[in-house]
C-alpha cells in the first residue's frame, strides 16, 4: 500500500513555485497577486483564508486581504468584487464560502470576472472544465488530479466509481476523469444517494473517489483488492482522548480499506492539503496568462 | 416493447408551443424571434437550418435566416453575431455547425450572447446546466429528456450507460441523468473508446444512450432484458435498393435489441425529430425570460 501523501506534495508544488516565482521577478515581470474576500467572522473561514494568505508568503505571491462585517450589504460586496475584477493589480481572487444567509452565494459567484475566477466556481468556468478547454479547474478535482498523477496511478481505461455529486467535488471529477487527458480516460461511474446497488458497483471499482461526506462510509468489504481511494471527505468527531477534543474522520474506514489498497489518501493529510497548492497553481497561471 | 416516437413527440411539443404563441400574440406580447446564421453551401447544413426555419412558421414564431458566403472571413461573421447579440427583436439565435475551415469554431460560439445562445453551446451555459441551474439545454440532451419524461420512463435509482463522450451528446446526458432533477437522479456510467469492458458495464445498464456514431454497434447480447434504449446514432450507409441510394442507421442493432426492450427509440423517428422542437422551446424560453 502506497500512501498518497498531501502533505508532501503540496509542499513539493509550492517548492516548484517558489522557483517559478523567483525567476518571474528575476526577468523583472509582474508577481502573482491573490485577494481574498471574507464576510463576517466564522472561526473556520478564518483559518483557510489565513492559511491562504500565509501560503502566498511562503511562495514569493503579493496578497490582499479584504476583511467585510457580518452585516455587509449583498450591494456592498458586489461592488467590492467590481473593484477586484478591475484592479489590473490582482490577478485572481476569492470570495470565501460560505457567505451570510442575505447575501445570494450564485449572484456573488457569477459577478466574479471569469478570468479572475482562480477558485474555478463561475459557470463558465465550470463550462470549459465540462467541455475540456483550459480553465481554472477547482482546487479539490485538480488537486486530485495532481496526486493521481505525480503518484503515476494508472487511469486510462480504469473504472472510476465516485461516490457523491456534489458541484464542488463528485461532479467534477466524475466529468474530469472521463476525458480525453493525461489523467482521464476512464470509464466512470457517479453514485449518490439515489443508487439502490452501491456496494454491487463499488466493487467493480478500481480507483474510488469518496466525496459524500459520511465519515468511515466505505468499507473494506465494498472495494476489491488492490483498488485506489481517494478519500475527500473530512468530518469533525468528538474524540475526548485527544486534546482538541475532536478528532477529524475521512469518508473511508481508513485502517480496513488501507490494507486492500494500491494507493489511498490519509485523512488528514491527502486531499485538503492539496487544495491551497492548487489555488496557488490557479493563481501563477491567471498571472502568466494576463500578462 | 414501446417506441419512443419522436416524430409524434416532437409534433406534440409544437402543437403546444403553437397554442402558447397564439396567446402569447393575443396577449400583446412579444413573438419569439429566431434568428439563424448558415455560412457556405454545405448541403445538409442547409437541410437543417430550412427545416429549422419551417418550424418557426409552423409555431408562428418570427424567423430571420442570414446566409454568408464560403468565403466570409471570421471578423465579418463575429460583426454579425455582435449584431444579432444587440439586436433586442431578436430572441435567440443559432450559428450552423459545422463552419468553413478557416474559421475558429470555438471563438464564434464564445461570441455568441449567452442569453440568446438558444443552442446551449456557450460554456456559460454547459456550466449552469452542470451546476444545475436554469439555462438552455442544447438540443440533442433535452430532446432525450423530454423523450423519457412524456413516455414515463423511470430513471431514479436506475443504472444508466452513456456509451460515448462527445460535448455535445455523451458528456452532458451523463451529467444531467446523475442531477437532482424529475428525468434524473439515475446512476449513470460513462463509456468511451477507452473503456475495457463495455459488454460487461452495458450488461448491468437499466436505460443505454449509445452516442458514439457507429452503425448497429450495441447488439442483442450487450444488454439485459427490458433495458431502455436511447440511439442518439445516425449514419448514412449506401443502400442500392433505396431510391436515394442510401438509407439510415443508429448506432443500434435495432431488429434484435428492441425484441429485449421495454422502451427505444427507433432511427430515424427517434432522438433526431426532437431536436428543432427542443430548440423551439429553448427560443420561447429566452423570449419570456427577456420579455
Amino acid at each position: 500500500m502506497i500512501l498518497l501523501d498531501g502533505r508532501k506534495t503540496s509542499s513539493d508544488i509550492k517548492d516548484e513555485i517558489t522557483l517559478e516565482v523567483a525567476q518571474l521577478k528575476k526577468d523583472g515581470k509582474k508577481t502573482p497577486h491573490l485577494a481574498a474576500v471574507i464576510v463576517g467572522n466564522d472561526g473556520a473561514s478564518k483559518t483557510y483564508v489565513g492559511a491562504k494568505v500565509k501560503a502566498c508568503n511562503r511562495v514569493g505571491f503579493e496578497s490582499t486581504l479584504v476583511e467585510l462585517p457580518e452585516e455587509t450589504t449583498e450591494e456592498t460586496l458586489l461592488a467590492q468584487i467590481e473593484e477586484l475584477n478591475n484592479n489590473d493589480d490582482i490577478d485572481g481572487f476569492i470570495v470565501q464560502l460560505p457567505l451570510p444567509k442575505h447575501i445570494d452565494e450564485q449572484k456573488v459567484i457569477m459577478a466574479v470576472n471569469p478570468d479572475k475566477d482562480v477558485d474555478g466556481f463561475h459557470p463558465t468556468n465550470v463550462g470549459k472544465m465540462a467541455l475540456n478547454l483550459p480553465t481554472f479547474i477547482s482546487a479539490t478535482p485538480f488537486g486530485i488530479l495532481e496526486l493521481l498523477e505525480r503518484y503515476k496511478v494508472e487511469t486510462s481505461g480504469k473504472h472510476v466509481v465516485v461516490i457523491g455529486r456534489s458541484h464542488i467535488v463528485g461532479s467534477p471529477m466524475s466529468i474530469l476523469l472521463s476525458q480525453k487527458r493525461t489523467v482521464g480516460n476512464a470509464t466512470v461511474t457517479i453514485t449518490h444517494s439515489r443508487t439502490t446497488n452501491l456496494k454491487e458497483i463499488t466493487l467493480q471499482a478500481d480507483i474510488v473517489v469518496a466525496a459524500l461526506g459520511i465519515p468511515e462510509f466505505l468499507t473494506a468489504d465494498m472495494v476489491k483488492e488492490n483498488v485506489t481511494v481517494i478519500d475527500v471527505g473530512i468530518t469533525r468527531v468528538e474524540d475526548n482522548t485527544k486534546k482538541s477534543g475532536y478528532r477529524l474522520l475521512g469518508d473511508v474506514a481508513f485502517d480496513e480499506v488501507s490494507k486492500k489498497s494500491a494507493f489511498i489518501t490519509p485523512v488528514p493529510g491527502g486531499v485538503g492539503p492539496m487544495t491551497i497548492a492548487m489555488l496557488l497553481k490557479n493563481t501563477l497561471l491567471a498571472c502568466k496568462r494576463s500578462n
